[in-house]
């Protein structure tokens, strides 16, 4: 079944769901600045999610990976600006009270409304301009495109993207048991039987730039589809995506007291329920893998002060989590990361960032080629015109592959260059 | 016993200790650059060592890694400006060669002599100039200095030390077993005798600068000492020594192929010999703490591009190594580093780095001061001058102390600001 983009899609491109965004004072104030947000679902949702693994949870993190549980959610509120971390007893009060009114707008219970935030750490959120302006959020079926703004810090472009899955033709499924008895009696039978028609959407917004790193590598990602899906189904499809797309991201090597990734689904589409076995199950992970690793990519260029996209490819790793290890610990290296910025092939800073990552290595064994020039064959330094690699370096993209030759372990990893930039973004981040 | 350091002093201030260096051509040509050098002992030495823990080791450390363990070391060689790391079987009969060369030189075995390189990965030793200038060196008493210059990289000053422990009067040492079972039949008789006179040096070169963090957190690091010290004590003493000092310093958090401390022990001071159960064996763990602290926050201070050094002290925790993990990931936080040298007061940081370390923590116990200024108490956010907080940073030292009463575990680590500087340096090493 073709996956397919939608030109100017958002998380507003699957049915049912509307967003709306407005100012309301936490970020600086600017041309177009928008830093407070509300996602909503016509229908009742289904929901999986997922939370930072920093043991200091911001108060929003508190709050939603509670609400999640009891099901039947309706919105997500959230504000950029403000990360409402390490605010005490006030900012888990400050959380409940915007979602409280934002349930009351929609006549819909506290539980039913999740919340996220992003942004300095420590300071309280400034709840009577809040107060003030949530009433002002129009809500709208083309305001996905608003929301992704609104979730922004030091990003520098909005991170958003819809995919659809259709079948202009209804796809063949197999048959169920009692069909296949039958079909097995009648030699000429069909083993396969017409499915219900199928189209429904997947789509999602990211906020990335900085404390970027894998576990979870992401502030805040927020997903959405229209397709009926089972819950235990959609916390295991989202747990995969992850793993393989935003979880392989590093911008600095710190990992965020907020980071949020959310999926709601509102079965609007009104397909068949997909569940593990179902015949949709595969293109449904694909179309959300295709939009984390979408999202996943677009973090990793847009990483602060990045100049460029890091792509490590480790494959003959001893098994997969070797292989995530190496290709996130190569993304992640100061080193790697300042000599990238410099077109400097300084290859061995790649080689001893695997060799710390924890992954199984045998140096004899190492291939390694930097955007396709071999420098690196079983273990033995390949001579090199410096020039010329330092040139194609220079490239939007740079390519680290390497083979391990161990086993079948294999995984990518995304990061960014180490510009100066990144230090002076950081460096005056609240003063 | 007082330990005292001493002006102008090097690895060649203990008794019995030689060092001279050259200039091979193997860095950049430029005033009084000297990139060769060897330490020796008139006498043959015990010797401890670590290496590094990264999977990928040097040619140096593969063979060091071997020879430590046959004793009677008489001799290191290093260079500088080139790690002989990833040059695969010519690395190793390179570093083969040279100390071969050395050993021959001296009358001793291959084996009586050590190697460490430090420099770009990937690149063979230029052999030619090396055979050629290494009979250049001259051994000398004061060749101490130039032996810490020789180890330099993009260090911006030579890191030595030398510490003595004098005793005008002899100690008074507990009786032996049989002198203390005398001194139970006479109910008046002494408990402690005379000790032998002692007076030892212990002291310590190291090279510092990127590629910096724990495990092992130094580049290069030469300890000598003329003291009498088993073998097995000698062991015990360093790593207990690295393991406060060099162990807790972090500049990038990339850890290097090279990693190596030597500690040589050549026993001409003739002091009773020192085991664990000595009298001796305080004063001689404090004397080898110094040295090792001392050069530790040197690395710090002058870690790549760093203008300021960071010390995070961290007590209250659940044990000594959660104490470790959280200061250790708080001094090498990008984000706390950047911060830092912004003289931004952005504590949030702090606490998010210290709740992704790995330490057990309760956010509500929380107690967090930088610079003496109470930011955090008992995880709730205290209100704060940030004109006066962000004055008192711009400090040669930047001190972050936490608590987080919950056991008696503390630890202490040092790292460095991240400056556009460190980018800078780091994006043309090669090119």
């Amino acid at each position: 079944m073709p996956i397919e983009e939608l030109t100017g899609g958002s998380i507003t491109s699957p049915q049912g769901f509307l967003a709306g965004a407005t100012y309301a004072g936490i970020k600086k104030p600017g041309d177009g600045v928008l830093d407070l947000a509300i996602l909503t679902s016509e229908a009742p949702c289904h929901a999986a999610a997922l939370f930072t693994t920093n043991k200091i949870k911001a108060a929003p993190v508190l709050l939603s990976r509670e609400r999640v549980k009891s099901g039947g959610t309706l919105a997500v509120v959230v504000n950029s600006g403000c990360a409402n971390a390490c605010t005490g007893r006030q900012g888990l009060k400050d959380a409940r009270e915007i979602t409280g009114a934002v349930a009351e707008g929609m006549c819909a219970r506290p539980e039913q409304v999740l919340a996220a935030s992003t942004g300095v750490i420590g300071v309280p959120l400034p709840m009577e301009r809040i107060r003030q302006d949530l009433g002002m959020i129009v809500l709208a079926a083309d305001g996905g495109h608003g929301f992704a703004r609104a979730i922004m810090t030091t990003d520098t472009r909005p991170k958003e993207i819809a995919v659809s899955v259709r079948a202009e033709e209804s796809p063949l499924v197999p048959l169920s048991q009692r069909g296949r008895r039958i079909a097995e009696e009648s030699p000429l039978g069909p083993l396969f039987e017409r499915g219900k028609r199928v189209s429904f959407t997947v789509a999602g917004a990211a906020k990335g730039s900085g404390m970027i790193h894998p576990d979870l590598a992401t502030m805040l990602c927020f997903l959405t589809t229209d397709a009926v899906v089972r819950p235990d189904f959609l916390h295991r499809a989202l747990t995969k995506a992850v793993g393989n797309s935003l979880n392989m991201v590093s911008v600095d090597g710190d990992s965020s007291t907020n980071d949020s990734v959310f999926l709601l689904a509102n079965g609007m589409a009104g397909n068949e329920e997909i569940g593990p076995r179902s015949p949709l199950a595969g293109v449904f992970q694909e179309a959300l893998d295709r939009v984390c690793i979408y999202l996943a990519k677009s973090i990793a260029r847009d990483g602060e002060g990045a100049t460029r996209r890091i792509e490590v490819q480790v494959k003959g790793a001893r098994n997969t989590g070797d292989a995530r290890k190496a290709a996130r610990c190569i993304a992640g290296s100061s080193l790697v990361k300042a000599a990238v910025h410099g077109n400097d092939p300084n290859w061995g800073r790649i080689v001893a960032a695997l060799g710390r990552s924890g992954a199984e290595v045998r140096e004899s064994r190492i291939d390694l080629r930097l955007n396709g020039f071999a420098l690196m064959k079983k273990g033995e330094p390949q001579p090199f015109d410096e020039q010329e690699v330092s040139q194609k370096m220079a490239a939007e993209q740079v390519d680290i592959a390497l083979d391990l030759h161990l086993g079948r372990g294999q995984a990518t990893a995304w990061g960014c260059d180490l510009s100066e930039e990144y230090v002076t973004i950081n460096s005056v981040y609240t003063t």
